[in-house]
């Protein structure tokens, strides 16, 4: 009896962390109603706590090309004058955010549409002029994330789903890359829960072979990893994803996932079908 | 000492109602970017709760007319066809929702801003066709308001600014009236809190004598009200705003207010400028 009394108090000692899912899904997603609405699908079936973060698609560059707002770029970065953050808070956080959370309600997921303005959840800096004049993009303000704000939306049964747009808390919207706002909330979270990062991407996973599909590694550790870079057997593009999935994991996030949209239901149990990095 | 027992239970037993101010304002204020901040400026400063509704002003019809979309109408009454309701998505519950979000926020009002969708706050059937077929127009399901969840965002000291959409809950966004969202909120709200809705318009007031803008009516009641419409006094235009008024004080809504967005200082007083319906 006295040992049943132990085992209960061990349990209540042990501080029970719960599971929180962050994922991101790019304009590949966004641009297909098809693919857009099986992933709805699933993400509404994941039984745990969950925050989704969405790219734009190229919706925002056909309403732009309707509109005469032309993109601009200098050495390959796009350039967010006052048109395009007009164009993007729009389109990003208008038309793009509401569908999904239409959809989401739709299917029974109580999600609410954000940006990083909305109860100042992701306060961020006009990236400042140096070479290159960005525009009206946002650095975000990492310490100052609102996960207070964000757990008590996940604690009431609310999802976050949240457009790529900042705010410099003087009055301006700011523009900021999805992958980035993924992880700052990630990490910013994972004070709270067991986060898994999750990036929906166009392939399976970071393939062992480039021109093979299925060649996916379903591990990297940071031996795995140094022994993928010496041996040359990483391709360029992936290597810096990597490295943004080990910075989050040396600032709290538990694992990194990458893999597609397709096999997200997988991708949250701990059989996973991408690559895990921890 | 028994006296004072007795007085600290009657206190305790009296239920206390907090105030709320569910405030709309309309295109006038939206379009003019002095006018817009002056009242932000007001209403971040009311201590007490509150909702800000806001219309879409001018700023839809001139992004529709670059985008070739044609405002429709029939016996006057606007159709919102599937290019209008995503042009009203995106400027509403993006452009200008995120506008007055930021701005909010950089007044130290913790603003969020929603539309129906978001955290399904106000459900919507598709007006059914019957002589006109008004498109996707939302005619808002009063029972279903998310009004527990409006309480949790207030009472965790955000402040929801809302946009004139709602949803149909099978995925479809809708476009409601600003004033009919801001009196449906306001009289679902009316259960758990004092609410004064506040119409904010171009007039102090409603008027005594149309011609003088400095003739307003400061009270109606029920009774004042048969006076005024047995004597003709009162312009067409304002009567349905008044019957409108009646309906959700008879649901209700303590009072309701209708005056001019600059002097919305005064409006959250006891001391009115405008006409206060009770």
């Amino acid at each position: 009896m006295g040992g049943t009394g132990s085992i209960e108090r061990n349990i209540k000692s042990k501080k029970v962390v719960e599971k929180l899912f962050v994922i991101k899904i790019g304009g590949n997603v966004i641009d297909d109603d098809a693919s857009l609405q099986s992933f709805l699908q699933i993400f509404s079936s994941i039984k745990a706590k969950k925050i989704l973060i969405h790219g734009g698609g190229k919706v925002a560059t056909k309403i732009g090309d309707k509109l005469g707002i032309e993109s601009k770029y200098v050495n390959g970065r796009r350039i967010t004058d006052e048109a395009t953050i007009d164009l993007v808070t729009m389109v990003y956080g208008g038309l793009v955010n509401k569908k999904v959370v239409a959809k989401l309600q739709s299917l029974n997921c109580n999600a609410i549409g954000l940006t990083g303005a909305d109860a100042n959840i992701i306060p961020a800096v006009k990236r400042p002029v140096k070479d290159i004049d960005y525009g009206f993009v946002g650095d975000v303000e990492a310490s100052k994330i609102g996960a207070s704000t964000l757990q008590i939306l996940l604690d009431n049964g609310m999802m976050p789903i949240i457009a790529p747009l900042t705010h410099d808390s003087h009055g301006q919207m700011l523009n900021t890359n999805a992958d980035t706002v993924a992880s700052s909330l990630a990490v910013s979270l994972s004070k709270s829960y067991d986060v898994r990062l999750i990036y929906c991407f166009e392939k399976k996973g970071v393939l062992e072979n480039v021109n093979d599909d299925d060649s996916v590694i379903t591990l990297i550790t940071k031996e795995k990893y140094k022994q993928l870079t010496d041996d040359k057997k990483l391709f360029d593009g992936i290597i810096p994803k990597i490295d943004n999935a080990f910075d989050a994991i040396n600032s709290g996030v538990k694992e990194v996932l990458i893999g597609d949209a397709k096999d997200l239901i997988q991708n949250v149990t701990d059989n996973t079908k991408g690559t895990l990095i921890k």
